[in-house]
């Protein structure tokens, strides 16, 4: 009953794009696109290049001089994303691992005297890190919840959702992932180190923060949506080889998930800054070598290191190995489409409460996994030190205080280990690596490990979108190496005479969850292998992914995917959908009119047409001296506000100031135009206009973009798709076939050569005619 | 004075393509476009979709069952180009590394006897084996000289450079590698490998060779360039991942340096061609590993692995490594000028007198090349062996035939070795290996290092541009690795507390020179990584290539890029060049002549207007009711000729059959408009048509593209460019600026759901409309 409830709700959030004008309130609200919603307003970007006077004056005036500083600036912005993000990832570490380990020191040394002191004092730190966490959050960064990764994602496809990338958000990231992430929740630090590196690289792009007061004039170079993009990008690829020390993996993640746009010269500076934060992260680690990090730095620069487990395997094995791609495509999807419900029924009914419920249930979620973390070990028996492995350099049970497998607790001699506590009484690192290690064959029961599949499953599905930072990376591992290792139990059991190590399909199960989960296939790949060191087992991580990723396809879509759906983030696709391919241009601008702006405009005008409608674009048109109308271009709303607040080119004429449209003295700075990132940007309610100036004429023509795309109205809908999409507009006008043909541009009409001397340049632009 | 006389040349060829229209005959044949040229005409790919009736009426009957067909198929392909790739490079691999070893082997037994018949055996053996690939090259396959990477860069860029991909070019680059590579000369196999796994490619994606009678009707899916463009994509992925057994790397390379246009879901299937050559390789290496295959397969997966050698690194390196990236940069940017140089010296002097000065100038190449390899070692006086190696289980000298460090070569004593002959007298991959190897410090004399240099790259320069297959992968890490482990040899001395190995210096090295010459980033960093299987090194491959490509292209381009302008092969940049934007749409046409076609046209004057230009595309023009004159669309030459060809379309009345347009039954099925693959198509010339036949007429309108991509002729150029370079477009119609506007497209436009149900499409498409 529930669940059919909350499908059919979920089908109503799916459609909502197409109810819009319907003006359903609440549905409305849900996706975000609502006037009231308060700071959830998504707007579409733009990425092209508006070449309107102010540009091309701003072009004209722009030396080599200039040109150089440009990509000078870009490249130390690189190097700047790298560095903080690296920082950031290294503070965020060394406070997460240090809360952690006083945490399990302190309720160790107490649990000598009483289990329930120590059980209390587990609840109450777990609670006390949580609680600051959701604090921060609701209280100064709503932005700052869960992943960011949906969000980034939209930004990065065109959509700017309010607040994302502001610097409270980041404050709000850094903090509350320390505190969820120490606070032993069922989550982790990955995703919001992305959505750090992205904010980190957007407060470069503006050069600061403006309010508050870290801006810096020589810094503002980048004020187009495209150049921002370029360096959101950079933050990243940044916040992903920061949060698994994987530089590689960071470029292809940026690559294959994030970004919807690529340019080879952006993977060149993409690649750069990766560079920079493996090189900082290692920097720091070793320094906290010595000691002077607390409990951070142990680890190695190699999150888990497994390169010195299983080398090879045998053909026999690529069964169990495909039956764990199964079990991974499954569990995946299972959990994207239990997060789908949760997550509905979080933002329509529990969320609506206020920021006090979300704290409760936050504390509430705490609560649970305390218990259940402390709790379920000490119902578990206590298995004797395997005789064997005290050859091997690891000891059992472990030194108390120290890491390492086969934790003692709550058992009745010195010589046993409890095996759920070795993974569920401990840091997420630390669980992982005991699952992944090598030559610790039968550690595990395979009744512990269900039990912990079942309980920190169902935890995540549980944790995920609450009001606090969360990642979905870690416990994804977490998760997929449990049954990775359950299969490996099997498969030691099943082939004796193999040299197989279980901790190698704990790996493949990690791979396989996340590649049901998330669908990702290249850059995890990579991941995975950079975070365990192991380059042989790629084919089998490569084997793993394809396998989860097509069983998880034939249930739902990725986790990002759906998760920006239900926020209301409109994400295009790379590839038209197959409907479009019967339908045309004309037919998807319906029959809504289109409202224009004649090239001299009354300010009166302006604003009663501002105000009556919600377009963000309106065609220009002007009359040929023979009476003959012609489209001169497009005017984004952005721009005339801007020009409505400035009313420096406010004129008493009608008529244009100068007929041929462009000699006139411009009297803005290109950089006016740019709006500000995350912001709602000025709206005409807050444009106050005396009744002489609404008496008054602009003069469009200065400022408009006089060439927007344009496609034929009976193109089919997926080549205008294609346009949109691969070239990232925000408007395409729709106008009739042409009457005729001035000519026709082939390859060889472009090939120019980058020359100096401008003379060769038209003598081969007029001169290569031959069309192909 | 010569370098003067060529670097005119060179700035002739650079600029020839504005030139075309003079008709300059040799400058044309030089960019291979003259229409007399055989066989190296280079023609523009088609990968925009024409939506004309044929093809609407296809996508119209294709069901469901279909295009589930049509996407088993593309996976069923992208298997088997990763199965034949594998298996290509396979077999490469075998006889390449059993030709050499019979080679050295038999050498090795017969100088224990006489040096001079040893050399002379080694000369001869070398020799034939040379012979055999330039003898097949300049017989039988001709375009499977060079690597091959410039002209399929260029396929994939747009531009079709015939015979490329042909059947015999695959054979041809097969032996050709085999022979060029076995035969001891300065090139390696890797870039050959590529060409072959895009020929493999493109084989099936035409369904198998027609030529030669091995095609399948049912696999003849893939009839448009697009489809194919997308199977040669994960043919140069699976090359690079079969000859560096580097899968990842492959797909990167086939990211960063091959494709012009990606979408995610090619990733998704290169990524899994990929993964099928590991698998591939990998089992035949371990089936080889009892013996079977003889020389081949004792390297083990990972080519030249190091993982055992430095892990950690010290800031002091930091210097000496960013040195090795400015000597990579200055060598590599030298290395691409000199085969500038050399390549249009060969291309307009030597290679024009015919083949058999071709195969004279390779077999001397060759005895060259033998002349220096055995007789330097000879003049280089003999080292002892270490001490202190003795332990770490390196035989000094290496055991007589088998493959190691220390060789024992015209030494007088048995515990001497000779350094200069452990990299010279051997296999390529040997040589690397020792060069790359740990715990070896001291084992070569910087003079040796020095000399080894010198000669190898003059080698590797004269060897560039011969007619036979010719990868510049190995002896860029030749080359790189040996001035790399010239640093290291003098880090070693200055820092003599550090733990530092001079193989992780020519490691540097290798990647510095490689990144110097061919300007890869992201993909080289990788595959560098997965050859030697040292993850750690990572941060430090990354510095160096940034450094190297960037000193690098302070002073030319990339090799591929250079390389393919030589051949002219047109590539368009990802990036407009930077005049374009204050150029417009009209005039990058100049003022060249529209040539128009009328709805029905007269076959006379169809024939009369392709015989007398050379255009590829003519929009056509129809008159409405009220006389106005409307572009309905643009015509193909190659679909006119397919048209004139059949006779089936003709008609005996000049008016349209069907005044809409497009009721008429469709004689023509969709796949006969596609063009085979690297072949010429048909010519005018070669249809024959009675007087009568060109008394009628044809109704173009079923045939033409009816929806063009249009730009409105003021469009600064720099937007045009992207338009056409992002899309892949062969034509951009530039028309007047329109006189209305009947829509605008935003992003909620194009957000329709994937639904069966069409009404609900309806309803979405009309409905959602507000412009933002």
């Amino acid at each position: 009953m529930l669940s059919n409830h909350l499908q059919n709700g979920i089908e109503t959030a799916r459609l909502v794009w197409s109810r819009l004008p319907n003006s359903d309130d609440e549905a409305l609200d849900e996706v975000g696109l609502s006037k009231k919603s308060d700071g959830s307003r998504s707007e579409s970007l733009d990425y092209e290049v508006i070449e309107n006077n102010a540009y091309r004056e701003e072009q004209a005036q722009r030396r080599k001089l200039m040109v150089g500083y440009y990509v000078g600036v870009k490249w130390f912005f690189a190097l700047l994303i790298g560095i903080g993000t690296g920082l950031a990832a290294v503070f965020i570490n060394i406070s997460v691992e240090n809360f952690a380990g006083w945490k399990f020191q302190l309720t160790f040394s107490i649990i000598q005297k009483s289990y329930v002191a120590g059980f209390l004092v587990y609840i109450l730190f777990n609670l006390l890190l949580v609680f600051s966490s959701v604090y921060i959050v609701t209280q100064f960064a709503p932005a700052a919840a869960g992943s960011g990764i949906p969000e980034i994602k939209g930004y990065l496809n065109g959509v700017d959702t309010h607040g994302i990338l502001l610097f409270r958000t980041l404050i709000g990231k850094i903090f509350g992932s320390i505190g969820s992430v120490g606070g032993g929740l069922a989550l982790g630090k990955e995703g919001p180190l992305v959505h750090t590196g992205a904010c980190i690289a957007s407060l470069f792009g503006q050069g600061g923060s403006t309010k508050y007061h870290l801006s810096s004039r020589w810094l503002q170079v980048f004020k187009s949506d495209r150049d921002r993009r370029d360096l959101v990008t950079c933050g990243c690829a940044a916040g992903v080889a920061a949060a698994f020390r994987a530089p590689v993996g960071g470029v292809l993640f940026a690559l294959e998930e994030v970004t919807s746009w690529w340019r080879s010269q952006l993977m060149w500076r993409v690649f750069f800054t990766s560079a920079v934060v493996a090189v900082v992260v290692r920097t720091a680690m070793g320094w906290c070598k010595s000691g002077k990090c607390g409990h951070f730095g142990s680890g190695g620069f190699i999150i888990w290191d497994i390169s010195d487990g299983q080398e090879d395997y045998s053909f026999e094995e690529l069964l169990p190995m495909a039956i764990i791609g199964v079990i991974g495509g499954l569990l995946g999807a299972l959990f994207n489409q239990l997060t789908i419900y949760i997550t509905y029924w979080r933002r329509n009914y529990l969320h609506k409460k206020g920021s006090r419920v979300k704290m409760i249930e936050v504390c509430l979620v705490s609560l649970i996994t305390s218990v259940i973390s402390f709790g379920l070990p000490l119902l578990r028996k206590c298995s004797p030190c395997p005789e064997v492995e005290l050859n091997s350099g690891i000891e059992c049970p472990r030194p108390p205080g120290m890491y390492g497998n086969y934790v003692n607790f709550y058992c009745d001699k010195d010589n046993e280990y409890n095996d759920l506590a070795t993974i569920f009484f401990n840091t997420q690192d630390d669980a992982i690596r005991n699952l992944f290690s090598a030559k610790t064959i039968h550690e595990y029961s395979a009744q512990s490990l269900l039990t912990f599949l079942v309980m920190f499953y169902s935890l995540a599905v549980l944790t995920f979108g609450t009001a606090v930072p969360a990642g979905q990376f870690v416990p994804g591992i977490m998760i997929g190496s449990t049954y990775g290792r359950l299969v490996g139990m099997f498969v030691v059991n099943f082939y004796k005479k193999l040299n197989i190590e279980e901790g190698t399909y704990a790996l493949l199960g990690a791979a396989s969850f996340l590649g049901g989960s998330m669908r990702m296939t290249v850059s995890l790949c990579v991941i995975m292998v950079e975070i365990t060191n192991n380059l042989k087992l790629l084919p089998l991580i490569m084997l793993v992914l394809l396998i989860s990723k097509a069983v998880g396809d034939a249930f739902n879509e990725g986790l990002y995917e759906e998760q920006a759906r239900l926020r209301g983030i409109p994400l295009l696709e790379s590839r038209p959908k197959y409907q479009m391919r019967k339908m045309t241009a004309k037919e998807a601008c319906g029959n809504k009119k289109v409202v224009y702006f004649p090239r001299v405009v009354k300010v009166a005008d302006v604003v009663s047409i501002l105000r009556s409608n919600e377009h963000n674009g309106f065609p220009v048109i002007d009359h040929t001296r023979n009476g003959e109308s012609l489209v001169i271009g497009l005017m984004l709303r952005s721009h005339l506000l801007v020009l409505l607040q400035s009313k420096v080119d406010f004129q008493h004429s009608p008529l244009p100031s100068d007929p041929r449209g462009g000699g006139k003295p411009i009297r803005h700075n290109f950089t006016e135009f740019a709006k500000p990132v995350s912001s709602k940007g000025i709206s005409i309610d807050d444009i106050h206009l005396s009744s002489d100036d609404l008496e008054m004429y602009i003069d469009l023509a200065p400022f408009l973009n006089p060439s927007p795309y344009v496609v034929p109205e009976d193109m089919s809908l997926s080549k205008v798709y294609n346009l949109f999409r691969q070239l990232g507009l925000r408007h395409i006008l729709v106008v009739p076939r042409a009457s005729r043909v001035i000519g026709l541009i082939t390859r060889k009409d472009l090939l120019i050569e980058d020359n100096e001397n401008s003379e060769t340049v038209e003598l081969q632009s007029t001169s290569s005619s031959t069309a192909r």
